[in-house]
């Protein structure tokens, strides 16, 4: 480890925003995983969380040009095994959802503590999902398609919360606790 | 064809951007193509340019979940086939590229008569494209991996784009010349 890479290590810990995170509800295809994954470290999600379509398709590896070991992707089987924990950590949870109630996603305060919820590839959002979160949102469309790839969704949203991140100097100070900080550069530290 | 069908055809005519176009420099990977095509569709770009890989890599072929037929791709052997020809019709050509000249695409006017140009998957902006452009465009990341999957960085441009031109009202009267509306609206409507 040379001092120029501790260094990079520590800026991009400096900047970890521990109230922002993703769940991929049944994305299943691992380049949409793997550049999910990738979004999330470059604007600093601290660690993430999917639900694997089990029935179907093989089991999802983190691939993402090293970004896994940097985003850490818990794993659940169902939504309601994380949906309501965030929420009783004070997380809004937002479904990207393509539905009647959805509102603009440039309509959302993203500086508030925020689980971003994106559904699967062809199916969408899982139903009972859908009705377990505070708020469905939408990237509003001018074209003849009905949506957009999921990576690309999410990255719009999050991209829109970094926005709002930097404005409001979230990235200026550090969020993570003290133990979670040490214990992370820890593991950052030694492969 | 229903007329519910034909006014949704018209009302994306009406909105399409003749001015706003993405040149795909060597973008090789079938679902990132696809990807782009798709969001290029959503924001209302009319039509579309890429560069193909021919040494390497299957030619491309339009797949994107019907987009294709709604956003035109025209192939070209060299990138000095497209960028002189959009530099004298007035576009400002935008690299995506990492280099030390780049300049946060949030400082970017997208109302004015913009290309943006995507480098490939692996090797990034071909450096002779990245001298024939105007300028280079960054998207800023506070994360450990050194780039963004090129799908994804196309579009949080794009949906930079389509935001400022939102303000600007350019979505709100046709911007199509009579006989390219008149034309396209007839290829659309017969497939
Ligand atoms: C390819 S889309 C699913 C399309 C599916 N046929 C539907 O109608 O929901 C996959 C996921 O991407 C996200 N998504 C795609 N386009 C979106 C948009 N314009 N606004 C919000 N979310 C979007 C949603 O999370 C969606 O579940
Ligand atoms: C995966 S990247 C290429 C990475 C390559 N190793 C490099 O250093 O250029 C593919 C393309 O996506 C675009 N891209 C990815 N991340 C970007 C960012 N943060 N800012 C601007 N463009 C980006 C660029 O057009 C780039 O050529």
């Amino acid at each position: 480890m040379t001092p120029q890479r501790f260094a990079t290590l520590k800026k991009v810990l400096d900047q970890r925003q521990p109230d922002l995170t993703v769940v991929m509800d049944g994305v299943h295809k691992p380049h949409n995983f793997n550049a999910i994954i990738r979004t999330c470290d470059a604007v600093g999600v601290f660690e993430a969380h999917y639900i694997p379509v089990t029935e179907r398709y093989r089991e999802l590896t983190n691939t993402g040009k090293g970004s896994e070991k940097y985003v850490y992707a818990h794993r659940h089987n169902h939504f309601s095994e994380i949906g309501p924990v965030l929420k009783n950590q004070g997380y809004q949870l937002l479904a990207a959802h393509l539905s009647d109630e959805a509102v603009d996603f440039r309509a959302i305060d993203f500086t508030r503590p925020t689980a971003l919820v994106m559904g699967a590839e062809l199916e969408g959002l899982n139903p009972k999902t859908a009705q377990q979160v505070d708020q469905h949102v939408i990237i509003p469309m001018q074209g003849m398609v009905e949506s957009l790839n999921v990576s690309v969704a999410c990255a719009i949203m999050l991209y829109e919360a970094q926005r709002q991140r930097l404005a409001a100097g979230l990235y200026d100070n550090i969020r993570l606790d003290e133990e979670t900080y040490r214990k992370t550069l820890f593991e950052w530290c030694w492969p």
